[in-house]
Formats: C-alpha cells, sequence, structure tokens
C-alpha cells in the first residue's frame, strides 16, 4: 500500500520555511505477527519540535534529512495482528508523518474517547497536561496566595498551567500575544490578569503592577526579554521553571540579554530546566489528576485544529507566529 | 575614650577606590549593664560587602555614607559588665571597623581558640565554611564520582567547597588566577586539576578536557565569562550553585552574556542562588560537620592575613584583584 509521508528536506537557518519539509509517497511494509495498520487522525505539533530540525543533538535526537518527520499522533486501528488491538480502535502513540503506517503493536497505547474527545490525549490528557503539571507542582512547589507569571499563557502548556495554579489558590499573571487570547484566557480560563506583551510598552513595570509583592512562580514557555521583565520582578525564593524558550528557537546567533546570576543569587532563587521524560515514572500520577480536574471542570481545554495532512508544515511553522490558542493540533 | 573607625565616605562607581573610606576619632559610650568593651582583632573582609557600598538594597542593608562599615570580627573583651563575659575572653559578633567597640553582650558569641587558631572562626568554622558546606551539600547535592568545577578556586569559600568534594569522593576541578594558586590547591588541598583562567585560552575547552562526561555541579563564586565556558560544559541533570558573582561587583553597566536558559532547559539543569542566612537554623550542624572534618585533617585553611587596621579599606579592594589565597583577614 501507498501512503504519504513528510520528510526533513533541509535544516532551517533561522525561522523554518515550507522549503525545509517535502512530501513523498511512500510503500507500507507487510503487516506482520505484533503490528497494526493505523491511519493517523490528530497529529501534534509542539515548539520543542524545532529543535530537532537542527543537527545538534539535544535531549532528544535530531530528525534525519529525508526521513519522516515524527510526533505524537492519535490514529485509528485499520488492520491489526495484534491481540491487544482490533480495528477501530483510537491509539497514540510517537508515529511519523505519515497518512497511513504500520506500528509495533507494543510502542502504542489505547486511548479512551468515552471520557474525553481523543484530541485531548494530544494535550491537557497527554504530554502537555503532564508538563504543564509536573513543571509547576513539582518544580514550582505552589503555595495559596503566591503570585504566579506565565509566559506563552495562551499556549498548550502555558493555559494548563494557569488553571493549576488556580486550583492551588495562587494569584495568575499570564502573558500572552493578543486582546483576543488576554479576554478569553481571563474569561474563560480564570486568569486574574493578562499582559498582551504585543501591547504592553513597559512589561516590567506592567508585571510589578500586577504582582506589587514579587513573582513568586515564574513558568517560562518563551525566554527572550518577556523572561527579562518578569525576572526583573522576582522576589525572594522564587522559583524558575524552564519549559520552554520558543522566543530564541529561531534565533541564528546565540542569544545574548543581561546576566541573570547577580539578582538569582541575591534574591535566592531557584531555576529548573526540565524535559517531560524526567517524571516518566511518575506519569500515570500526573493523568489520574489532571483527568480528575477535567472531569471536576477545573481544567479546560481548547484546541488549534488545523484541518489536512497537507498543512502540518503550515501548522508547525504557525507555533512561531502566535496563531494557535491552547494545543495546535493537525486533523487528517 | 576615643577610638579610631573607618566610615563609607561615598559610594564607589564601578571599582571601590581607597577614597570612598574615610578615618575617624569617636568617642566611645560609657559602658552599661549587659554591655562589654572590646578591642578588634581580626577582621573579615568579604566580597559580599562591595554590595553594602552600593545604595539599593540588596539581601543586607546597604551601609550608610558617614556611618561605619560593619563586618565579622574576632575580638576580645577588655571590660565587661556582663556576667557572661569576662576580661580576656575571645569573641565573634557582627561589628563597626572600630579599633575599639562598646557591645550588647547579647550579640555575641564566646569561640573556642583551643579547638583552632582564633581566626578560623571567621574562615573555615565561620561563615565561609557554612556557605561552602550549605551550598555544596544541599544545593550541589554531590554523588561520589562526580565532576565538580569551583570558580573562585584560590578563595576563601572556593578552598573549603574543592575539600568538602574531594570529601564526597568527586572530581574535582578549581578555576583560579595564578599558576601559584593552582599549585597550592593541587598539592595542598587536593584538587584533581586546576585552570588559571588568566594564562588559558580556552577555558571552555579545558574544562571539557577536565570533565569528559560534562560537569555535575558547578560551584560558581565569580559569575562572567568564566560561568559561560564551565555552562557549555554542563552535564545533563548538573547542579549550579550561584554563591558569588565577583567578576561583575563592579559593573557600571548592566553585565550582559549569552542566554543560559536554552542550555539549563534541554539538559535540566539546576541553578540556585542562596545566601547564607537562609540557613540559619542548621549553623550548628554545619559547625559541628566542619569541626569534625577539621580536626580529622580532612579540611586545611589558608589565610592571607594583612597586618594594621588602617589597611582594611586596601584589603578589601584587594579581593577584587585576587590578592587572596583563601580567607583575607586583617589583623589589628
Amino acid at each position: 500500500m501507498i501512503t504519504k509521508q513528510i520528510v526533513l528536506a533541509s535544516r532551517p537557518n533561522g525561522m523554518p520555511t515550507l522549503d525545509n519539509f517535502r512530501f513523498e509517497n511512500v510503500e507500507l511494509d507487510a503487516l506482520k505477527a505484533d503490528f497494526v495498520e493505523l491511519e493517523g487522525l490528530f497529529y501534534s505539533v509542539d515548539p520543542y519540535m524545532r529543535g530537532r530540525m537542527n543537527e545538534a543533538k539535544s535531549y532528544v535526537a535530531p530528525f534525519e534529512i529525508d526521513q519522516p518527520i515524527e510526533g505524537a499522533v492519535i490514529a485509528k486501528v485499520t488492520a491489526s495482528e495484534s491481540g491487544n488491538f482490533k480495528p477501530d480502535d483510537i491509539v497514540m502513540g510517537w508515529l511519523y508523518w505519515q497518512q497511513k503506517t504500520i506500528s509495533n503493536s507494543k510502542e502504542l497505547q489505547k486511548i479512551d474517547t468515552t471520557i474525553a474527545p481523543a484530541s485531548y490525549y494530544l494535550g491537557i490528557l497527554g504530554m502537555t497536561g503532564l508538563t504543564a503539571y509536573f513543571g509547576f507542582t513539582d518544580i514550582g512547589k505552589p503555595q495559596a496566595g503566591e503570585a504566579v507569571v506565565v509566559s506563552g499563557a495562551a499556549g498548550a502548556v502555558g493555559m494548563v498551567v494557569g488553571q493549576i495554579a488556580k486550583v492551588y489558590g495562587c494569584h495568575v499573571i499570564g502573558i500572552a500575544g493578543s486582546d483576543e487570547k488576554a479576554k478569553r484566557l481571563k474569561e474563560e480560563f480564570g486568569f486574574d490578569e493578562v499582559i498582551n506583551y504585543k501591547t504592553t510598552k513597559n512589561i516590567n513595570e506592567a508585571v510589578a503592577q500586577c504582582c506589587p509583592k514579587g513573582v513568586d512562580i515564574y513558568y517560562d514557555n518563551v525566554g527572550g526579554e518577556i523572561s527579562d521583565a518578569v525576572i526583573a520582578n522576582i522576589n525572594f525564593k522564587a522559583r524558575i521553571v524552564l519549559c520552554g524558550q520558543i522566543s530564541l528557537y529561531n534565533s541564528k546567533e546565540v542569544p545574548t540579554g543581561p546576566r541573570l546570576e547577580p539578582r538569582l543569587l541575591t534574591k535566592s532563587v531557584l531555576m529548573q530546566g526540565f524535559i517531560i521524560g524526567n517524571y516518566a515514572s511518575r506519569f500515570s500520577e500526573g493523568m489520574s489528576q489532571l483527568g480528575k480536574w477535567v472531569k471536576e471542570g477545573k481544567l479546560k481545554s481548547t484546541e488549534t485544529i488545523v484541518h489536512g495532512f497537507d498543512k502540518l508544515p503550515t501548522a508547525l511553522l504557525g507555533l512561531f507566529k502566535g496563531e494557535n490558542t491552547g494545543k495546535m493540533i493537525v486533523q487528517a
């Protein structure tokens, strides 16, 4: 059987372009014992994928030139040689960007679409939710009444972090890139204040106004000058959770900025980077907590769904332009 | 009684000079109940004092213009109206830079000079030792076999950190500013390797050679470009202990450099600033452990002693030129 796949055609220099991707037809392998045939339904596009487009090894291996892009995918079983899966089962896996694919059944996880829509397992009930949960609770160590600032607040992770912070009784300030996003974060997702970084002249001052006693937890998804402004307001014994640095991912030069250490030192601040894999042994705890909150209505989800497999590269590039509110997903 | 004191004459702009200090005669108060009269023996000069010369509040209040400088001092009781102290007792306290002074006895701590020389209580058995101990063990969380880099390694704190790291079975690399310091750190204090940052062209490469698997703990006393070189070699799940940033204390502009967060993120690194006051409730534990190691010969001390009360300002300025090996102390 022939299917369509998307490969990395070339490595980007700075901001990626559509030319860095190529569509190809590929012949699927025959279905062997323990393998299943899958049809992709929902494809996750995530900022971390930009790092894999570079040659340098980061915490995950780089994508290879002329090889398919890979990511989290929700798929439907269309044929099965595994006792654990039957046609029409819905599964999640780390799969190639292919319309159809053959996968070892041991690398797939069945998902229960009676609890939540399938796409939630790429977002609030998937890596996104776990990233928000473990980074915020395990590194942030929130206390009721503390001031929490979340950058990239309208992004997939940021939106969940802000809601979890409200569950903990924190005062939650988001930073986002449009008035529409700001309005939704406040009205639908319970953020106390949202700073529009594109229209606010002095972000440092805006953060100071929202957090007159200083910022106790900064959950950072973006880095760069927004972080400079937040960290200028950091409180004694604050925690800075480094989850993403999307504003820097497309830099051609090594990004520079004010040195942080003098302030982290005098304020006894903790800054901790993490990747979600560090918490693999606690995923079931996280999933169960997130599921409970979703059920109780304490965590809401929103998604930006782009339609059509062919739009995958466009959707990925859209992340760097802030085109998404909540999780960005491509529906086949 | 008239005595001599040293006051802050003006705030420095960048590197402090002798003109920022002024000697004055001052009349001592009469000795009241619970107070003692003291004669200064050993005066501690420390990098953190530079911060107190600025107007801005840091973690300790700034020195006031025309008011005496204050710091840790070992003194001899010369007259007492306190039941707890008698003449010739040796005490430590946070005292003005005065030759003689009147102090509330409740703010003094008697020290036992049969265990160690009096000056040790300003260094390895004082705040210096505690700073090394808590920063390294509580934040660094050392494991045997890990690669530890200490900047400012020949300084008061750095030299103790390196020796504690050897007690924990770590591979210890110091960074210091002369071949003579490097030789002493290796031969007398057990450091495995020492990089002379003044003569090494590529510190990044030198660190990579000393730590082929990456740096697991970086105990930072200096900041700036030396830190950039160390952090370029940081290992997955490493810990960076921010203790001092002496290379930046005299900057007239906000110091800039490469942004660290992308690397801290992808490597899951913890960076933690601290001040020794955070550990006040554990000082007795620290003192007892340090005393034990000193007794067992596992921790050695060295001091740079400058003679003469009048040399206090000169000795303080000398810290920023690397004139000390080990603790810098002024003996009256």
